[in-house]
């Protein structure tokens, strides 16, 4: 095994650092962001950062650092107090990396892809067409992390969309059915196989799976 | 699609909720988090919430709720100061997930299950051995998420070790090549496999993958 101490760290070049540390906490999911500014311009952007907090209330957390890119969405999110988030497929890759790229506040990164805004009754904010996964969220609240200059911002998941294929009659998403990807570092889209899905541990019982 | 609603969840059974929450934000990492009590017990338990926060400093953040199983975790990194976090390959998931059975705190995962204990030099908290990617983290800080009585603990990482052959030049580590899972929801494996690594995105550019 390869070992890299703290020191190390501090005197290796910045990419190198970059893909590193972003690569060595394991997958992280990928979800498009979409949000729209007061004067009605969208915006989707690419987010690794999106992890479940609780169920009951049904909340999720995201990591922004609003000093770089994506910059739009936050600002939209504390204006409109609303955005989406939408799952990344096999066919989006290329199209949800390139909303990383700096376009301007006043152009829409659905107007760079071929990402395409899907509108849901009663809701301003688009979806991303196809994502078989799309989650109307509202901002709840923030908490400015001072280590690093990043904000954790808390959002409930106001209402819930999914392809009827992925759904167990439990409740749970297989979302391997709808060939979603995840992200390994910055820049790497993976397509995870459910290998196996198991039932609740208890002591000194061996591990059992799921009947299939 | 099927679309739920606020109202719609707060209706739904506990159990319905709980696994339909945690599988709608896409996979999430699965980790072993190692820990010692200052007795000298060790612990070890999966997560899913471990976080890649920041590069410069090299932080990751992760999500525990202290009046419900893991506890020990969140004890022992309060009185310690350090744990280790590993990643799971596909030959370990029934072992790491049998570590969310509810054992008593004077009883080591270890010792119930086929994990087994890796020491490094200068190191009391044990790694999880066979895991391709290994990180020993330090604690720095904590923000108490009062929205559903959770804690963000934030950390940094003192060491990283990680086999080699996973390891690409411009310090991106690629995970597929060590079996590494995902996971989708609280209790199923996935084992992803790269499609692409893209290229840095720049606007009016099309999405560029990085030479194989």
């Amino acid at each position: 095994m390869k070992e890299i101490s703290i020191q190390d760290l501090s005197e290796m070049g910045r990419v190198q650092r970059l893909n590193l540390i972003n690569s060595c906490t394991g997958y992280k999911s990928a979800n498009l962001i979409a949000t729209q500014s007061l004067d009605g311009i969208n915006n989707v952007a690419i987010f690794s950062s999106v992890t479940h907090l609780g169920s009951d209330p049904a909340l999720i957390g995201l990591i922004v650092r609003p000093t770089t890119v994506p910059r739009d969405t936050y600002k939209n999110i504390k204006e409109t107090g609303y955005f989406t988030v939408n799952h990344v497929t096999e066919n989006m890759i290329a199209d949800a990396h390139h909303t990383s790229a700096n376009y301007e506040s006043n152009i829409s990164e659905f107007d760079k892809t071929n990402l395409q805004e899907e509108y849901k009754e009663n809701i301003k904010i688009p979806f991303t067409k196809g994502s078989p996964v799309q989650l109307y969220c509202k901002y709840v609240s923030e908490y400015y992390i001072k280590e690093n200059d990043t904000i954790h911002v808390i959002a409930s998941i106001e209402k819930l969309y999914y392809n009827e294929e992925l759904a167990n009659e439990d409740g749970w998403l297989q979302i391997d059915k709808g060939n979603v990807v995840a992200l390994n570092g910055l820049d790497a889209y993976c397509l995870p196989k459910l290998i196996d899905r198991f039932q609740y541990a208890r002591k000194d019982k061996p591990t059992e799976s799921f009947p299939k």
